[in-house]
């Protein structure tokens, strides 16, 4: 087993090295020619000048008879100007302009005579009702000038020109190397040990955005001739390539490896967090990028080097766009690394506020719910929860403005309601985070959420919420509204392996808790404490997850015998379920927030039919009407 | 001959019909399931849910051994633990956690004995260094709500929670039927009478930004029974149906006609302009829409209209953007229509600008110059200059707010300099209207433009533009800009059969004039003066164009023998060219802008190699130094 320690070299001097490399060597686009007609997207590599006019020919732009003008001088409502037949003709808009005219007179201003003769009471001017020869058009002009997208105006315009073809920058296209004994070709039963391989789609799909295509080739198992052989195809077929570089340290070094052998390495290790095991090199003027096997780690890597090398290629000036909002949490740095924090927008009291998300770089779901990146600078330690921050989008600043921020006690529950209200088709959506019901109550009064969920227990009334809204917000700047009864009990093993009948009974096998500060963990003290149960007599209590679902999914896996949680996660794991007592579910809301759309649209979903049907589905819970 | 007189039906009030009927008889979406890894940017038809966990087993999150944290108990600095080879395993990250073990201890922190056990000096907790089954994903979790876009991300997360297939609303397909015997597919070289047919492929760039799809059938000429099999092959094989029904009332009619044959018609004919004959319409309950023949007219019914129809497909609420801006020009409108105004958009002196845009509905360049739409109530006559407006965005808003503004004289050179400037890969771009040099001064005058392009002679001193910037910036708040010198002449047919030799012989044939306020027309007037002509005398004198290649193409197809241009627009069109005089052609500057970095990337291009190569091919100009 052997060990090489990486590089940690800064961010901007790793992709300064490599876009400087690439430049030097000639990185730079193709183009190709592609039909007009079906060109919307895509970039001119040079500008195009019309090659014919539009109109090509002087058209007549109304249904009427042409006439040479000069024949209708002096026409006039008391002196009409009969035209015989031989001296107008019958025109439809879009229709040439006869030999001989230069006007065209509107149907409804002409008087046919039985004989066919035209009367027509007032004069026409020369090129009256004449879409003259490049009223739209001038051949010779400029229609699209270089580097410009083609919108739809855009194709209608060279097609109106005479350019059935656009000569527009040759997408670059990506080969993507996914390696590892482990991985697998996504599937719905993955064995043990299997590793599914996600991450070739996450790129395909940005390299996409980015404005590049890709190929995915097959899996290379850890076999130092195998991803050789891989390579050298790639660099034969493709712009650049990336090789997902799994994230052990022994296949890594084999990428390294293989890259220097058929050309160059230039980074190994980036001082950013998530994204340090990134390897930066090239084969000729072929950028080779392997990417750390964390999916955050290497989405990082994608948006700080693979999207430079696109634009490089594209040559065009990187860009991001950004906003500015107030951080809703503090966020710890370390000195050693340039950080990269996901987070969550949305505005409250009508100020955007950001706030982190928790999990590792091995969580894709901390970049799906993400809406924006804060960048914290390897020089600082942290930054102060309410300082004013820059946020890097990942979504439309819209979503954040019309986003409902619901945070604190995990329940399924938000989820439905989330997609109910998706469902109305409007432009509200619903942004949750599982903080736990103290959580929640933190949010509310640092003004980081609209709504709290939360389920606190009172040991001294046994009452549910109401003690601590009084306790917490004694101004009442927050509403209280009623919201689910649920069941919470033990979740253990089908067939109740160990006899467990009620609480008291934890301590006969191991457990798994929720976080602090989450309103499970809070009836879970009450309960051992009721019962007489000291925590080191309880084996597991100090192994913490964030969710029902995150605790069931472990009893399922054998990792413990039993952990306190909703039937619904019981239900959808198969475990049995032995209930401890029920429990109120509530919504405490802001007070500015209350009338706004997004709140009033929940409160309607959390009465309506459709939100009945589908707790009813889920199991264990009940209405308070 | 007939002619039909059209309704005149509110905008609002004609789509209402239209949507509330489509409404009524279930016309929504359909769902098809598509590939997850090809999911992107495909909308959700439902919620999906993970089926299996990430990772689904407990996996070591690092490189080292695995142990059984018990064995560990006590280990420290000075206690240091030694492992018997039976009681660990080396497992590399993602590896499955071994039967009997539930903690991973780095290989940095591990000193393996020649005899192959393995020594720590601190003791592991149980699950340290394991990613617990479900960290990233518990199954059961809602992994997208329905009516969400599918980002890379999310496609990356579907598969790690088991989901092959994503159920997606599957794309509306518009049957699009060009009509006219006119029509031509889009050809090189058109003959007179043929009208390109350019607005299906307009069309279907349109429905593809709305989420559409479209399939363009065969043009059918105008003939009742095969417009009749058209729309019934079309209604049976799509969701909806596009007649590009041609400008002609009597092709019109025809259309009308036939939709009532097969279904029925709601409207033919709405308040708005341009866009008026539009035909609403449905075939049981597939919409048919009677679009205009002229491009603009019918771009305003795709957006008011067919964008959103497909939103009720979507079930999703229509919304356009907006952004407010100072209106740069009057614009004057009719009581009987909701107008809808072409702009482009500027930032000058810090705040947006919207200037209308000049053509009429047959001018698809007046779109792809837009920046945004101004709407104007059916109840109001115009608007003044200098209002604030609200302007329906048609590209990003830092596209205007990276435009430098440009406006005045015409000259193809200010196009070469826009394509250098894009090349230069920045956010920069350059936006040009021809308004004429006096339009130039007006624009600075109103702060409507950053930069306007002259050639204005001072009849009394001979020299061109310094008078007329003292006389009209006696502030001195701009900053005149030598660009280059050309020579302005006759543009005269091929051979010049009329054997012009000066000036004074335009009124021995036909002539094309240059509008009001256009240096070129300045010139004209000056030189009429010159040689004692009088207006009347010079035939055409009252036929304007605003551009150079528009005179020369117009002489080119015989509308008149003569106009003053430039020897570009000559030599594009292949004509012969009477040099009349050398001009100079010259830019003022806003003295805000001055510093800008656009104002400044413009004079570095005009001092530029390339630019001096362009002007060389263009040929009659040169350069100051």
């Amino acid at each position: 087993m052997k060990h090489r320690y990486l590089d940690n070299v800064p961010l901007s001097e790793a992709r300064e090295k490599i876009l400087r490399y690439l430049e030097d060597n000639s990185f730079t686009y193709k183009t190709e020619a592609v039909p007009a007609a079906s060109a919307f997207g895509r970039i001119t590599a040079s500008a195009h000048y019309a090659k014919i006019c539009s109109p090509h020919y002087n058209a007549s732009s109304m249904d009427g008879i042409a006439v040479n003008s000069s024949d209708t001088a002096g026409a006039g409502e008391r002196t009409p100007v009969i035209l015989s037949r031989d001296r107008f003709t019958p025109v439809d808009t879009g229709d040439p302009l006869p030999e001989g005219c230069d006007a065209v007179i509107m149907i409804e201003d002409v008087i046919f005579s039985d004989g066919g003769e035209a009367e027509i009471r007032s004069s026409a001017r020369p090129f009256m009702n004449v879409r003259q020869i490049g009223e739209d058009i001038c051949m010779g002009d400029m229609l699209i000038p270089s580097f410009t997208e083609i919108t739809p105006a855009l194709a209608g315009a060279l097609l109106a020109g005479g350019n059935l073809t656009a000569q527009v920058i040759k997408k670059p296209l990506f080969g993507i190397i996914p390696t590892g004994d482990e991985i697998v070709s996504p599937k719905e039963n993955p064995e043990k040990g299997e590793i599914i391989e996600f991450n070739s789609t996450v790129f395909s799909g940005m390299l996409r955005e980015f404005g590049a295509e890709s190929i995915v080739y097959p899996i290379v198992p850890d076999k130092k001739e195998l991803l050789r052989a891989a390579l050298g195809k790639a660099v034969k077929e493709c712009d650049a390539v990336l090789i997902l570089a799994g994230s052990s340290a022994g296949r890594d070094d084999y990428t390294k490896d293989i890259i220097e052998e058929a050309g160059q390495v230039f980074v190994h290790g980036i001082a950013v967090k998530p994204g340090k095991p990134a390897i930066l090199g090239a084969v000729g003027n072929i950028p080779v990028t392997g990417l750390p096997g964390y999916p955050v780690s290497a989405v990082i890597i994608m948006n700080e080097i693979v999207k430079h090398i696109v634009d490089l290629y594209y040559k065009r000036a990187s860009s991001k766009k950004t906003v500015t909002a107030r951080l809703g949490r503090r966020v710890v740095s370390s000195l050693k690394y340039e950080e990269f924090i996901r987070v969550t927008l949305g505005a409250v009291d009508g100020r955007l506020v950001a706030v982190p998300i928790s999990g590792g770089a091995g969580v894709i779901t901390s970049f799906t719910k993400a809406d924006g990146i804060l960048r914290v600078n390897q020089n600082l330690e942290g930054i102060e929860a309410g300082k004013e921050v820059e946020i890097e989008l990942l979504s439309p600043i819209e979503k954040a403005e019309n986003s409902l921020i619901v945070t604190g006690s995990h329940d399924p529950v938000i989820d439905e309601i989330a997609d109910i209200m998706k469902r109305s088709g409007g432009k509200l959506s619903l942004t949750s985070s599982h903080v736990g019901s103290m959580g929640a109550i933190t949010a509310l009064k640092t003004r980081t959420a609209h709504m709290g969920a939360v389920h606190l227990l009172d040991e001294e009334t046994g009452k549910y919420n109401e003690s601590y809204v009084k306790k917490y917000f004694p101004d009442g700047d927050v509403v209280l509204i009623k919201g689910i009864k649920r069941v919470q009990g033990l979740m253990v093993n089908k067939g109740n392996p160990l006899g467990i009948k009620d609480f008291s009974d934890i301590t006969r096998g191991t457990y798994i808790n929720r976080q602090g500060g989450s309103g499970t963990r809070v009836l879970c003290d009450f309960l051992m404490k009721k019962y007489g149960i000291d925590e080191d007599s309880v084996r597991g209590y100090y192994n913490e997850e964030f969710t029902h679902t995150a605790v069931a999914a472990g009893i399922k896996n054998g990792n413990a015998d039993m952990g306190l949680g909703i039937i619904s996660a019981a239900k959808m794991y198969e475990l049995d379920f032995i209930p401890v007592c029920d429990e109120e579910y509530d919504f405490i809301i802001s007070r500015n927030a209350f009338d706004s759309e997004a709140v009033q649209t929940f409160l309607e979903i959390l009465g309506s039919d459709e939100f009945r049907e589908r707790i009813e589905k889920l199991g264990g819970y009940s209405l308070w009407s």
